[in-house]
């Protein structure tokens, strides 16, 4: 090799601070400025042709390539940090989180172990969530990608300890009789491809039937475990949601955690929506139980508006936890002292190398505190119950579900539409919205009935934010449906 | 509720502005003067016990929030962002991926779907590693936290097309037959996680015996599958290592390919470590073949250094990757119009919100292009091969293995001593380059022979760093012997 040596680092690096420094005031417009601009837009034709472009053979400038980033990209974001954006369920992340996820990749370190800051730091934050879901220090936990993979870890550790068998080495073909886990029929997507994904089936996951207010039915339930005793069916597992993706409807955990401890199950909470309601003075009382569980999944990029990602899982049974996922291969040896001489923070999950995601949660908490996430938390339930008094007031509107926590579901409904037809109806509404820019809210179909949703996750939503989508709802309405009547 | 509205961003925005251009100042002198500070240093137990308080109830100015940062973390990184950075595997981050990671954060979307900037700009880089590859178009590919999970991805892909039956649906306890799947015993310890994940269990994964170059012992493997089908045992799929972890080893990837073809078994390809050789003009030769597995996990945190996390897993038959991961329930159904009228992203995996992993990867391949990484890949053999060389021609060094690609094991051998006594030798003399901030190379055991490894994937090193660890190496070696015999 006759050239000379190349690097990543720029040649200049000056040309670079600079850009830097552009990007970073750049940001600071863009977060502070959000309200002015719509929560989302089509992009055009020609941004989507070069967003296809081949992979390029040739470098360029970081100045042009930050161009084409403020021409392509900025402008055309999915919508979820406006203070009109309730679609979905996810926080609106926020602007220290983005300086922690650019230390984070600046110092660079792996988080799969060893003994460094960062590390210590990663393991302070799990004790962070553990102490705010009320799990002793005993517990275990990591921060995984989110909510989807911390559910995964709690089940895939649930599967393992329920098994009595050595599951690790022998496989699911050694079981005497197949498992099962519980679930309302209103639990998330991402149960079904954990099943899935861990061999057990999709028909190993019963869905139990829900209430009106859409929380687990716990006869059926008890029923349901009856009857797969007895059928040699091995009950596992329940499933029990705080705060359903449909609805947020917070299954009744007391009573599981009772039922599970009769019947000898795991019980596992889904809290991804609902767990951190832990920590807010007014919604506390909502999640009574929850230190009871064996396992907990919950989401700090949703209702501690991290960047995305970053999930975690919690397992009350660090051995059982351990059990599930350590490996320790030659190469990874700990030693006794240097580098290598901390924990493996790979053991207790899926990944090997893992990022540094617990550095923009431990900045935010740090900046704000524990007390005003709790008090943003309870302003979400307020601005939820506002949403819906505007709702159950305005005629033309329906509320769909009683609001149990921050989701409100509802819709346009002049009288005399079928349902069919109020579908169609309230879609074009949505769909009008987001494209005028207003506002982001979805749909979804509960027990039948198809409604608007609005999740309000969302830090920066102020009351009036809710009375200006109310009242377009009803103008868009009254018109579509004036133009169907004159159709 | 009478209280002000509160939100998470600042009141003042001009402080944050200013603390952000610190860090942005700050981060560019760290990652400049690299070279001039040590690899590690061992923490200090003053900022052990503060990286171990409990989470803080009230909140703190973000100005001294970044103070604590300056004194408890940048100082102790793991260190691999250093030139001397040899340990384990994994890529040397870079400062545009970096500002990707801070500007991805900015703009807060959820990658899981919906028609968004971002969104393109997520499939267009799957889109350039398939190119790099070598796939076709018609493939299908999802970036994901990591290589384990890229594996994770592969191998179910293939549990549920080789099955035969609906898997999905029915788990592993519909099969009338037990899976096999084969790799080499120098398999990365992720595949073990995986399928015991997938509820095959570790037995479901049968090591074949590796030659002396650490490939797999191709007859060994034929030898395995007809044994197992003999005994009623159904092969499904061989897992080929191209870079294995221990020392660089590239499986026989056309000969598999042909063995899968003929035997009708799934090709998946761990190319963690050597899949972008792909794009290195010198180093291409070495993976031949590659582009006709079935499926392959790489890691843009490794060759592409892309600050962590993000891996990718890519599939040939984009229906069967689909088919094992798509569900879509009411709440997420496509609209034809908005911002829910895009791809659904969460279908190729395991994550339903996803980060937006791609950006720092495309920023940093539009910089340098594609050829200059080829450059920095075919420079991370050339220095493999340097240090090989130096080691040879150094009297009390030992190259343990012929070096592959760019890992290169070694070990001090002053002769005269046991396996034992070489082995304490040789981790003495690890941890003090460790403790001395000179260097970080890690150690293994690779066919029952323990050894110094150094895996150069590193675009800061310059070869008269691997002439100083050398001497370093030999200097230490020759102090720790002397003292021995003194004793
Ligand atoms: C109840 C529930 N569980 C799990 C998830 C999945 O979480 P994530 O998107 O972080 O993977 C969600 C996402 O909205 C959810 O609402
Ligand atoms: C061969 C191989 N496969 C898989 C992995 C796992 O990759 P990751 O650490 O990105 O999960 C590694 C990590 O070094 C590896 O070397």
């Amino acid at each position: 090799m006759t050239n000379e040596p190349e690097t990543l680092d720029p040649g200049d690096w000056d040309a670079h601070r600079a850009v830097a420094h552009r990007m970073v005031d750049d940001a600071v417009d863009y977060i502070r400025d959000i309200r002015s601009r719509p929560v989302w837009r089509d992009m055009p034709p020609t941004v989507r042709v070069r967003l296809r472009e081949g992979v390029p053979r040739d470098g360029q400038k970081l100045d042009e390539i930050y161009r084409q980033i403020e021409t392509d990209l900025m402008p055309y974001p999915m919508g979820n940090i406006h203070p009109r954006f309730w679609m979905w369920y996810m926080g609106a992340s926020n602007f220290t989180g983005a300086l922690g996820d650019f230390l984070a990749a600046i110092l660079g370190s792996n988080l799969g172990g060893g003994d460094h800051a960062a590390a210590e730091i990663d393991k302070q934050v799990v004790g962070w969530l553990k102490e705010m879901v009320g799990y002793p220090t005993s517990a275990s936990g990591t921060l995984v990608s989110g909510g989807s993979m911390a559910n995964l870890i709690g089940l895939t550790v649930a599967r393992n300890a329920m098994s009595g068998i050595d599951l690790r080495e022998l496989g699911l073909a050694a079981l005497t009789a197949p498992m099962r886990f519980y679930g309302s029929d209103q639990i998330h997507s991402c149960h079904q491809v954990a099943v899935e994904t861990m061999g057990l089936g999709n028909r190993a996951l019963r869905r139990v039937r829900s209430d009106a207010a859409c929380r687990m039915d716990l006869s059926a339930l008890r029923d349901a475990i009856a009857e797969d005793r007895a059928a040699g069916i091995q009950p596992a597992c329940v499933i029990a949601t705080a705060g359903t993706v449909n609805t947020g409807a917070i299954d009744d955990l007391d009573s599981i955690a009772d039922l599970c401890a009769a019947e000898g199950l795991w019980m596992h909470v889904d809290g991804c929506i609902g767990a951190l309601l832990a920590i807010a003075p007014k919604g506390r009382a909502l999640v009574h139980g929850l230190d009871r569980a064996d396992s907990i999944a919950l989401d700090p990029h949703k209702w501690l508006h991290a960047p995305f990602e970053v999930g975690c899982a919690l397992v009350r049974d660090a051995g059982a936890h351990l059990g599930t996922f350590s490996t320790t291969p030659e190469y990874l040896e700990s030693a006794s002292r240097g580098i290598s001489s901390g924990t493996w923070l790979h053991d207790f999950g899926l990944q090997t190398s893992r990022g540094f995601r617990a550095l923009k949660v431990w900045m935010a908490l740090k900046e704000h505190g524990l007390a005003k996430f709790g008090r943003l938390i309870d302003q979400d339930l307020f601005h939820a119950r506002y949403l819906s008094e505007l709702i159950t007031n305005t005629s033309g509107l329906t509320l769909c579900f009683p609001t149990a926590i921050n989701i409100v579901c509802f819709r346009y409904d002049p009288g005399g539409l079928s349902e069919e037809a109020l579908m169609q109806l309230n879609t074009e509404i949505m769909v009008q919205m987001q494209e005028a820019g207003i506002a982001a809210v979805s749909d979804t179909t509960v027990q039948g009935r198809h409604c608007l949703r609005a999740a309000i996750n969302n830090h920066r939503t102020i009351p009036s934010d809710l009375d200006l989508v109310v009242a377009e709802v009803v103008r868009r309405g009254r018109a579509l449906n004036a133009e169907a009547i004159a159709d």
